[in-house]
């Protein structure tokens, strides 16, 4: 028998992938994995900086009438669909709106066109771990994940399953600084994401005047909002899903 | 009334959109547009190049029990998964397979991991045509469609509902040829796929080394076949399904 050299043997490392859209998440057998849902534009930035500003909770659900339900029971509410607030609703998704006094140490109930249905999505096929990722917290979400090692899936919310530019260069920031911290990757989703935040890195705001987003949401004038989630690591937060609540993990 | 001014109008460029996905084609309303299948490695190359040597006709069939049935009919019958030909069929889908004079002006059966499953997924939508293509085939391609003046989304076969490297950079390619012939595009899935390209059309081969497919194959010695799809315009034929047929349209 062999001497073991087991001291030298590095644990493998964990793997990333990137999937475009929850339409797509079927194929990536999320059950051991941890999966990092991404709508820069503007839910998963506003879930951050809710938590990041000291809210206790979001409970994300699916559906307007899911919301109406909590909010008949007293819960304070927040709405979006193609980009406006609801009506009836307190607020809509944007991450201001998240930054009041009046709610720290509570917690908010939220539906949105796109990030609440993709965590919905993530919760049926039963992964592992859920957990947001914007630009806003990439560097503290890297550093949970690294320090997790389980095999990461970065989901993209995307747009009506359509891709969306805006998640696609995020989830390509955040598996960057997975590399830098010794994860592997080995899919084309990962090669993509990255490929295209290399190439717009420099200049992220001019890039994303191309972005679907930007032409569908530009009458809405939502300019200070898209420029804020562009900026990196304003709060060391990561949000995680316990039972059906968001909470700082 | 107003004195007409027709002559001055032109009609609205018709639009460019890129799914990456079989499994997001849903999302596209694809019933008045035409798609086009890339499968790059190798399935949508093989066609283009079978019916630009002068077969007369691929029958896609989606899985090998169908495959069997055209075989014992007498039917030629080509057959790959994962990249190998499936055991008891004339070949699998390397390009080369497809050149031999006993062939021209036959018709051949074909079943692949991806190509032909996504075909089949477009019939299930209802698209209003449904063409082939890949490098080989790009201008002749972009000709015809820029010809038709009909919305297109080019879709990506991917590998089994993961996005492909190699098939995002062929529907960038192909999008740049249409928008130079007056085509416009407003979703971010063209935006992705041109950007994509634009980064690696000066060295396409060794760029896509780092695809998943090289990893996953690199193994079966197809080098020579890689090769061969990366090299544009050798045939000057668009395949277009008629009926249950690929034919030269």
């Amino acid at each position: 028998m062999e001497e073991s050299h087991s001291t030298n043997v590095k644990p493998q490392n964990a793997l990333i992938e990137v999937c475009f859209s929850p339409a797509l998440l079927n194929a990536y057998h999320v059950t051991d994995k941890v999966v990092v849902v991404i709508d820069v534009f503007r839910a998963s930035s506003a879930i951050c900086t809710a938590l990041g500003y000291g809210l206790s909770a979001i409970i994300p659900v699916a559906s307007i009438d899911e919301a109406l339900n909590y909010k008949n029971k007293g819960y304070i509410t927040a709405a979006e669909r193609n980009g406006e607030v609801v009506a009836g609703f307190d607020f809509g998704n944007s991450p201001f709106a998240f930054q009041q006094e009046s709610l720290i140490g509570r917690e908010v109930v939220l539906t949105t066109s796109n990030c609440t249905k993709a965590i919905h999505r993530v919760q049926q096929v039963e992964a592992d771990t859920v957990m947001i990722g914007s630009f806003i917290n990439m560097s503290a979400l890297a550093d949970k994940l690294a320090a997790m090692n389980k095999d990461v899936v970065l989901l993209c919310a995307g747009w009506k399953s359509h891709v969306s530019l805006e998640d696609s260069l995020c989830a390509g920031a955040i598996a960057a600084e997975l590399l830098q911290r010794g994860m592997r990757s080995i899919d084309d989703g990962t090669t993509m994401s990255m490929e295209l935040y290399e190439s717009a890195k420099g200049n992220l705001r001019e890039y994303l005047y191309r972005s679907s987003h930007h032409k569908r949401l530009g009458h809405l004038n939502l300019g200070h909002d898209l420029e804020y989630c562009l900026v990196p690591n304003q709060w060391n937060v990561v949000p995680v899903l316990s039972g059906h609540r968001l909470i700082p993990g």
